[in-house]
Order: structure tokens, then C-alpha cells, then sequence
């Protein structure tokens, strides 16, 4: 129809409203033709009043991938926004990504050991209003781990350790650390990749 | 202790008898320093009296990783070998990489709307000598696919279709092939990662 993909049916692009290149390039290789228009949006003030009224974080994480999506769509009417966002809990306490090494350290230090929650959410937009939404879960077993294996695991993976919530990266090196996962890999990539597929086919944008 | 990598403490790279670069990859990609050495089995032939005796898919994937592992091992004394297999079942019936792409489609119309189950299998071993093994198993569900969207998805994918046992690559355009995963993305891959960093860990050629 559009010569971009015979599976993707839209006349433009998906516009992903996130920073993200894995998101990005998990949605390019799955075939969806996809722009990237990074969200300019306070994400700690969206989240402060959820966090403060003790929101779950599967709603935190809706919220926000909410405002990326509405914050882009105005921008651009008439074109189909996909906004994303993943928080992390461990026993109901919300972790950042670390700006340092050795915040990672204390991050991951306090993640090992116990099984943290994943929560990946999306929201398709079109002409500023949300269109669909949809969260996924996965749970995570880190390994214990000693400070000494923090330490030579944070050496061998450098500042791509900052790049992810945890401070790690599962794909990567970041496998070493942990005991079990559940949940499947896209959601803790941070897109809950089959549920936008089954959204994007209802918009009929996606070949069914 | 050797420079290759501060968390891998053997002496030499891991020997891994599978010319699958999809594990070749995910290994190097977790800090796991490998040589690649292809084994020279006729797998038809070592999996015929399993199959034959109606041996669970899970016992021929880990037959066949011994296999692969036992035929390098032979080879390279004192080395440590990695043997790893994956077989696909579906209600019972074994399926095999296809060959063509009119077998891949036949193959993905057979799977579609159904459950299918993965199972990867290791083995190490050294000297000849089975160390230890393992075998985790996945299960992914094909939403209900028309003739015509298969036909797309194919064109789409290319002879890629045909380097996978089931007709797809999750990590790429076959994702949208999918109405449920479970299980790791790692199993699914072809390689029980987590297990075998147990297994090295226990061997002492991985740090704790």
C-alpha cells in the first residue's frame, strides 16, 4: 500500500514519543516503519503526585508514557504517537536509573538477592488524545551478589549500565546477574511489544 | 586472571560446538569469551532412535547437545566444550528447520492459533566426558494466521525464515506472529543462558 512494509498498512510512519533506541529498534525489527520524536516532558513532575498519592507503579508507568504520547501528538495531528515508559519496584519501592556508577552499585547491591517488577507501558495517541493503553509485568530474580561481583560487573559493562532503570542491560552482560526472569523480553526491554501489535492491527494500521 | 574478561576465570574461551551464531552471540554479548567450532554430526541420525522409541522432545534436545558437545570435546583435550540443541514440538509432533520457504509457510500454518513448545538443552564437557547439563523449555502461542498474511510475513522475513526451526525470529519481523510468550527470551534463542551460568559458575570458570 505504501511500499514501507506489507505488513504495515498506515500512510506514515508510527511516531515512537520516547528517547529510546532499543524501543526503537526492537519496533524497526519487528517491521514497523517508525520516527522518533524524543518527548520534552518533566518526567519526575508527572509522577511526583501519583508516587505521593501512593499510585501503583503499573498506573506510574501508564501516566507516563501517557504524557510522552500527548505531549508529541499535539505536535503532529493527524499522525499515530506511540508513547512508552517502564518503572521498576522491588517490595513496592520505585527505583530510578542511577546517574553514577556507584549509585548503580547501590542499586543493584539492593536488588540482589530479591525479585523487582518490571511494569512496561503504551499509549497510542492520535490529534492530543489517547487512542489505547495497555501495561505488561515481568518479575525479576537477581542473584546475590558481592560487592566485589558488583564491582567487576559495573568495570566490564561502563557507563551502559546508566542507560537502564536496573543498571543493567539482560541482553548484555546484565544476564550474569540474575537467577530467573518471567515475563517476556520485550516488556523488559521496556515495550509490551504483542499487546501494541494487537492494538496497531484493531487501528487496522497493522496487517491482521 | 587472563584479561579476557573480569568475570570469566578460565584460562582459554569457551569452545562452542554449534555453528549457530545466534548463540555465538549471545554469549559474547553476556561477557562469555567463545571460539566457535561447528560439530561434524548427522543430527537426523542421532535424534531417528529417540524419536523412534517416542523419547520426550525434551531427553533428544539434550541428547543431541551431548552429541554436539562430545564430538568437539574429542578433539580439543582439556578444553571446555558447550553442546547445545533446541527442538520444537507441537501437540507431540516434532518440526525441523524448513528447507524452503513454501516449507516454512506450511510449517507456520501448521503452528498458527496453537501452542508450541521449545526446548534448549546444554551440555559441557571436557575431555571427551559429560560435565553437566540442563534444558529449560518455553511456550509461545501463533495468533490465528490467514494464508495471505503468512504469504506477507514471508516476503517480508526472506530466507531468514528458514535459519530457525520454527519458520520465525522472535527478535525480528516474527514477533508479530505471536499472541503469547512465556518463558525466557534466551530458551527461546536456543540457549538455556541462565542455566549454563550456573553450571559455570559451579565449574569455577565463572566468578560467583
Amino acid at each position: 500500500m505504501t511500499g514501507m512494509s506489507p505488513l504495515w498498512l498506515a500512510a506514515s510512519p508510527l511516531l515512537l514519543a520516547s528517547g529510546s533506541a532499543t524501543r526503537r529498534d526492537m519496533l524497526a525489527a519487528a517491521g514497523i516503519p517508525v520516527e522518533v520524536v524524543k518527548p520534552q516532558i518533566d518526567e519526575r513532575a508527572v509522577e511526583a503526585p501519583l508516587l505521593a498519592a501512593g499510585s501503583p507503579s503499573d498506573a506510574v508507568a501508564a501516566a507516563l508514557a501517557c504524557a510522552k504520547a500527548l505531549a508529541v501528538s499535539q505536535d503532529h495531528p493527524g499522525r499515530l504517537v506511540l508513547g512508552a515508559d517502564q518503572t521498576l519496584t522491588c517490595d513496592g519501592e520505585a527505583f530510578h536509573k542511577p546517574a553514577t556508577l556507584a549509585q548503580a552499585a547501590d542499586q543493584i547491591a539492593a536488588l540482589a538477592g530479591r525479585t523487582h517488577e518490571l511494569h512496561s507501558a503504551f499509549v497510542l495517541a492520535r490529534d492530543g488524545a489517547p487512542l489505547v493503553e495497555g501495561v505488561a509485568i515481568a518479575r525479576l530474580t537477581m542473584r546475590p551478589l558481592s560487592a566485589d561481583i558488583i564491582a567487576r560487573y559495573l568495570d566490564c559493562a561502563g557507563p551502559a549500565a546508566l542507560s537502564s532503570v536496573g543498571g543493567y542491560q539482560i541482553e548484555g552482560l546484565g544476564a550474569q546477574l540474575f537467577d530467573r526472569i518471567e515475563g517476556d523480553h520485550f516488556t523488559i526491554l521496556g515495550l509490551p511489544l504483542l499487546a501494541v501489535f494487537v492494538a496497531l492491527r484493531d487501528l487496522d494500521v497493522l496487517a491482521r
